[in-house]
Order: C-alpha cells, then structure tokens, then sequence
C-alpha cells in the first residue's frame, strides 16, 4: 500500500527519488486546506531545490496548482488569446506595448501581469501610475474590456492559483526562488488558468536578470516549453539580452512616458525635453519581435516577416496607440494624464551622474541599478512599501557607447529630501557597476536564441 | 554590514557556505523565541542535509543548543563523571549493566537516557517495568542517588537543551533525522548540559542499526569525537556491531531479566526455564568492553586490559549487581520485582517460530525483529502509545548457529489477544529477514573499531 503522508513524500524527493502525482497532488491540496504544516513545505521546497523535479512532477505540480483555484473560460470571446511573459529585467516595459500592439494586430491578449519582485519592476505597478487605474477587474468587466478593446491589464485574481501566492510566500523566505521547476509552474500554472490558447516567454539573460547564464535561461526556456506542451498551450520562449537596462528609462512614470512615445511615434524630447539623448531602439525593436512571435503563433501572420512587418505597420499607424488609450479608458485610468504625460507624477529634483573617465561604456551590473531604484525609494524592500513613481533614472549611454570624461552618464529623479552621505553613497555604487573601458566592446545581440 | 535574517542564512548554507557562529547562535535563540518560523528552520534543516555543516558550525550549533536550556553542575559530586551513549540498537541492554559496573568500579555514571525510537528500544522503558520506577528525578534527587550510589539513570529534564527537543520534532516529520551533523550536536549538547567530563559513544553498525554501513557509522563516530574535543570532553567512540538482537531477548521485561541475570552472575535458565538456550556472551563481552574504555578515559585504570580486568571483578564479585539494587530502591523503583524478576509483566502466552529449513544462520535483517515487536505491542508507533512491557523474543540461535529443519528460531511472547491472520504475516516476515545457508557464514568482530 503506498502510504500517503508528508515525511516520506519529502523523504522520497529527499534521496532523488520521484513524487508520484498523488503525491504531488496531496502536497498541495492538503497545503491550501491548511492541513499538511507549512514547515513541512518548506522541507519538500528545498528537497526539490536540490534534487530538481522530473517532466512529469513538474506537470503534476502545475496541474495541482491549477486545481487550487478557479480558471477562467474565456472561450466567449472570439479570437486566438495569447500572452507573453517576462522572466523580468531593469527597465523592462515591454508589456505596455506590446499588449496593445498584438490587440491591434488582432490577437485577443488577457495579460496578467505582476507587480515588482526584487530588483525588477511590475507592469501592474507602472500602470498605476495613471490616475483611478484599476489593474483589478473582476471577471466580468475582464470579458467586457477583452470584448471591447481586444487586451486587457490585470493583476493575479485571489482565486487564481492560491496555491502559487501562498508558496511564493514561503518561497521568497526560505530560499528556494531560484528553483526552475518551481519557476516554470508558478509561470505556467496562473498562465493556464487565466485561459491563454499561447505564450511566447521573454527569458532575460544577463546582469540586469535573474538568470545570469546564458545555460540557465535555456534550461529554463526549455522546461517552459516542456511543461507547456504537456499542459497542451502553444508555447514558443525567446532568449533575450538584459546585460543593460531596456530603453533609456528605469521607474515607474519614466518608463510609462518612454512606452507613450514608443506608442505615439513622437519624438521622445517633446515630453521630457532634452534630458534624453539616448534612444529606445533595443525597446522598440524587442517588443516588435516578441509581438511578431505571438502574431506567428496565433496564425494572425503566417510567417514571421509577415508578423513583424504587420506589427511596425500598426505602430507606425497609431493603431497600437488607440487601443492602449481604450484600454486605459475601460480600466477606469485618466485618460487626459495619459495624453498629456507631462501630468504624471514626476518631479523637478535630480541629478546627473558623470562618468569619471573617458572611454566606451562596455558593461554594466544591471541588477546594481535596479537595487540603487528601490534605494532611492523607487520599488519595495517589502511588500507593504509604498513606491514613489516619481523615482528613476534616464540613461544617457548604452553599451558600446563612447564616453567622455565628465560627460552624464545617468539623470537621477531623485526623492523630495535625500541625506547627501546616502546620495554619494549610492552614485560610488552606481560608478562601480559600470565599467569604462578604452576599447569599445560588441555587446551580445538582443534576440540570442529562439527556442 | 553583515545582515542577520533567516532567508540570508538559509541561501548561505543552500549555496554550499559557511553559517558564522553568530548566524547559527541567532537562528537557535529566535528558534526557541519563537522568533523565527518554524518553515524556516525546516528549509534551513533541508539545506543543512544536502550541504552538511563544518567543524566550526557544528560547534556552533551545538553550543546554541546546550544555552537554550539549564547546564546541570556535577562539581559537587566528588570523582569522574562519565556517560555512555549508544546511537541504538535491537536488544540492545547494555546501559543497564555498564551504569552500575562502572560505578562499582568507582565512576560517577550520570546516566541521561531515552525511550524507545523508531525500531530500537529505550532504557527508560526497560527501567519502567519495575513498579514505581522514577526516571524523572529533580536535579536535587539526581545529586542525592548520584552522591549515595555513584551512578542514577534518568530521563532527559525538560529544562536540558529544549532546542534538541523542539527541532527533533521538526527533523522527525520532515525527513532530516539521518543527518550527522545534526545527530552530533544533538546527542552532544545532552550529554555536555548533564555534566559529564567524558563520554565514550557505542557507534552501532548493520542491520539492526541506523547506521547500516561501516563508512556512514565511522562518519558519525569521527564527527561526535571532533565535536566532543571542541566542546572540551573526553570522547572515545567504539564501532560495534549490530547485525543481530545484542543477547538472547528482545523486549522490555525479557531485556530487563537478561540484564538481571548477568548482573547477578546466575545460570539464565533460573528465571526463564528452559526456554533460554542461546547465551548472552556478546552482550556480556560488550558491556566489559565499553566499561573499560570508560575507565580507562576516567583514570580509574592505567591501560584497557588492567580496566577490563576491573570490570569482570567488580561484576563477579556480585558488586555492579547491589549498585543496580541500590539505584532502583533510590528512584523509587520496587526492589521486590527485582530481586524476584518472575514477577515483572510476562505472559504465558507464547508461541514459537521454527525453522523452514536447515542450515546454518547467516543473516538477519534485524531491524525486522524491531518492527514486529512493535507491530505486537512491546514498542511505539506514535510518542503516545503505550508499551505492554511483557511483549518479546528469546532467540535460541544466533548467527553462525546450525539450525536444524523445524528447530525452534524464537520463542514469541504474545498480546492477550492477536488475529491469526496478522500472526501468520508477522510469522512470514519474520522468516523473510532471516537467511538460512548451507555453509557456515563468518560473522563480523563485535568490536570494529576503536576511535
């Protein structure tokens, strides 16, 4: 008789050995009754973080974690859904575009996004920075937005996998985040029961990510793949670059701003003047590939030149811009803030880093910049932190550019009162996450692999 | 700045790092604060399993132990104070002869012992067959019975290390409890909180132990040396073998009434009749043994064959016989039962197990034997249950005997009342762990090692 009880099942993952689904299955819904102990999750979470999970334990763990809440059906609205997910990097705002921009495309696109998670930003939390903005929408008026404007943008319903927030919870304290078949089900298990037909995930790579390697993300992308087709979703991962933050900005109105003109096709100094002298082409071009990806997926293009060539179209048109707006209007946010951006919460106080030697910019610790961000009160050291949207940075070099001493590196939007001891602190900190070298170095390509 | 917070401190150990002293000292104390969570010690528990922990750490954890509770001071009992502890063993009695031996022979023996776990018994249960025993003697009771006998043999105080008590209940339902470093400081901490100056470790080996291999057990065995030599005491440590039940009986009343009949250098059949046909010549032989090397760590003897020499004296001539009598009347214990051991709980009701076969016995699977006298009764499945002291075997052949076909294998001392049909499987179990060959087997030394 195979006796079900939580020792042996931690026992058993433990000595390398594999959980049968029952098992798997027990694990986590006696978990969410309250009725196996937390300590003991906690155990079996390590266990798994050493010894790893098999195809088909992933899968169990997936489907479990499924079944601890509600799915959605959203086969009343008509249209291929497909989604993106990033694993997340500094100055990542690619959702904000690329939702509408598949949306006018005519791909149907529920996105359900998080909110910042250590030195990465939330989409949920730059969408907040629009007036009224409600990121979340019962499933009702998701159908309705979904219906009407073709995206909508929302946060993790409670009754969406609960089992995902109540173990990221114990995750996030107990070390076992950095964990790839817990990753991939904590990914996989919200995408399925938001009801997507298709994903195409953005792995990031590099120093702004949290996967460093190059071998990391793969295994990673490779399991997503993986545990996507077994869970019968159409799936597709891209390899991406984050060894510098995407775009020219980093925190929250900033990077709202950038995605505006992005949308609006304007000339970036219109809204923010002069500050930018760098521009967002490594954006703009990795939201067109990972929109092409989706728009190939969902058979809306039948090649992938096609894809893309349909998704510059429809940002060159304004289209992508439309629907953004309609969405923004639907979600309850201030229109009039988002067409005059100039009203969201900025603020006059900043300072410009110099670099203290000439050169070319040739790398950068992107995670630095990130932590500097929530330093500076621009993200959360906890989950109860207020952030202060106001904070960020514009950049004024990317790598491989060329540097002259003295030259600005970075313009600082910093809070209303900062101790200067903190404020020198944090620039010797950013100084020494970059380095300057006296020949320019090729930096990797954007897109390095599609899996 | 060096933060203190759990998650840090489990990523550190997770990532194959060393945890400072102050870390493991923070993480014990807030343990027993109830400070830090009880999932947090597990996951920290797990990490320790698959990473183990240095020299340094183990000290550490093991001094943050022993300060969560009392430290018993023994300055006032005059001479050597030495213990031995036994990592568990089927019929394994020896405490109940060493402790007065030693004492006879002029050691101060605060014996700190346990009950049963697992398929092993406990000496506080065996004790517990005589009337009225008191294991839980105050620290004032224990000075008394410690100064007047020279030994006492108690259970471990609820003010000695309750950090050991609290994670092994954790450990225990979260499968780390087969970890060396964690079982060292776990014994040691006791052993040093109950004022011992030196400590000699009877490291069981084989099948009817929980080290089943020489190399885990030597592990063990090297580790509790190490750590007894930083916490400044006197360790030596003897590997032993445990492939069979250590004399003739397995069960409280029977395993107390061998350890009678030896203390009292009596012809066994004069309690037990003609059932006992097997001797108790290992048991006796390790007993000596291990007292010896007690003596001679306690300078009582000037070398081990002068110290051995001791022991036979000191238990022929009948003195380690009226110490056991005199600590059993000092802790309340009924010295009537004692001196009249018929009068323990026993049954009448028995029946015997023969063999299938002839041959020769080669080998057992004796931690079988322990789990069918707990399947019978005469052990625990949960903290809770209660033990019917007259369950048991006598074995009539130990390995290396000849058996002849339908010769008697044991003779079971049986419930009241038992289902034949659960009988017959406990029959075929039996008979499962035991291999009858045609050629005589040697057996392994009964001393392995010494360390």
């Amino acid at each position: 008789m195979l006796e079900i009880n939580p020792a042996s099942i931690i026992q058993t993952k433990r000595d390398g050995k594999e959980n049968s689904e029952a098992q798997i299955q027990w694990m986590i819904q006696s978990f969410i009754k309250g009725e196996v102990a937390d300590y003991q999750i906690t155990a079996w979470l390590m266990a798994i973080y050493f010894q790893g999970m098999t195809a088909s334990e992933t899968l169990a763990l997936t489907k479990a974690m499924i079944q601890s809440g509600e799915r959605y059906d959203l086969n009343q609205i008509s249209g291929v859904k497909i989604d993106k997910h990033s694993t997340g990097g500094v100055g990542d705002k690619v959702s904000l575009i690329l939702a509408p921009l598949a949306a006018a495309c005519g791909l149907k696109v529920p996105m359900m996004s998080g909110r910042g998670l250590g030195f990465t930003g939330g989409t949920l939390d730059k969408l907040e920075c629009i007036s009224r903005f409600n990121v979340g929408l019962t499933y009702d008026l998701l159908m309705q937005v979904l219906h009407k404007v073709g995206f909508a943008m929302i946060g993790q319903s409670e009754n969406i996998v609960p089992a995902d927030k109540k173990l990221y919870a114990l995750r996030d304290v107990t070390g076992t985040v950095e964990c790839i078949p817990l990753i991939a089900a904590s990914i996989l298990s919200k995408k399925v029961a938001e009801g997507s037909d298709g994903l195409v995930f953005d792995v990031k790579v590099g120093s702004g990510a949290f996967m460093k390697t190059k071998e990391k993300a793969k295994t990673l992308a490779k399991t997503l793949i993986r545990l996507g087709k077994n869970l019968e979703i159409n799936c597709r991962a891209l390899l991406t670059q984050m060894e510098q933050p995407l775009g020219y900005a980093v925190g929250h109105s900033l990077e709202l701003i950038e995605c505006i003109e992005i949308l609006k096709n304007e000339d970036h100094s219109k809204i923010l003047g002069t500050l930018v002298t760098s521009g967002s082409g490594d954006l703009k071009e990795l939201t067109i590939q990972l929109t092409a990806h989706m728009l190939e997926l969902g058979k809306i293009s039948r090649n992938l030149k096609e894809a893309r060539q349909l998704a510059y179209k429809k940002l060159a048109d304004g289209s992508a811009w439309k629907k953004f707006l309609a969405m923004v209007q639907e979600q309850g946010g201030s229109t009039d803030q988002v067409l005059n951006p100039k009203t969201l919460p900025l603020t006059q106080n900043t300072c410009v880093w110099k670099a203290k030697k000439a050169g070319f910019l040739s790398q950068m610790h992107t995670e630095v910049i990130g932590k500097i961000l929530i330093e500076l009160g621009g993200g959360r050291k906890k989950v109860t932190d207020t952030i202060d949207y106001r904070i960020g940075f514009i950049f004024h070099k990317k790598l491989g550019s060329r540097v002259g001493q003295d030259e600005p590196l970075t313009t600082v939007f910093l809070p209303d009162a900062i101790n200067p001891q903190i404020l020198d602190d944090l620039e010797s900190y950013f100084h020494s996450a970059l380095e300057i070298t006296p020949q320019r170095k090729t930096s990797s390509k954007l897109i390095l692999e599609v899996i």
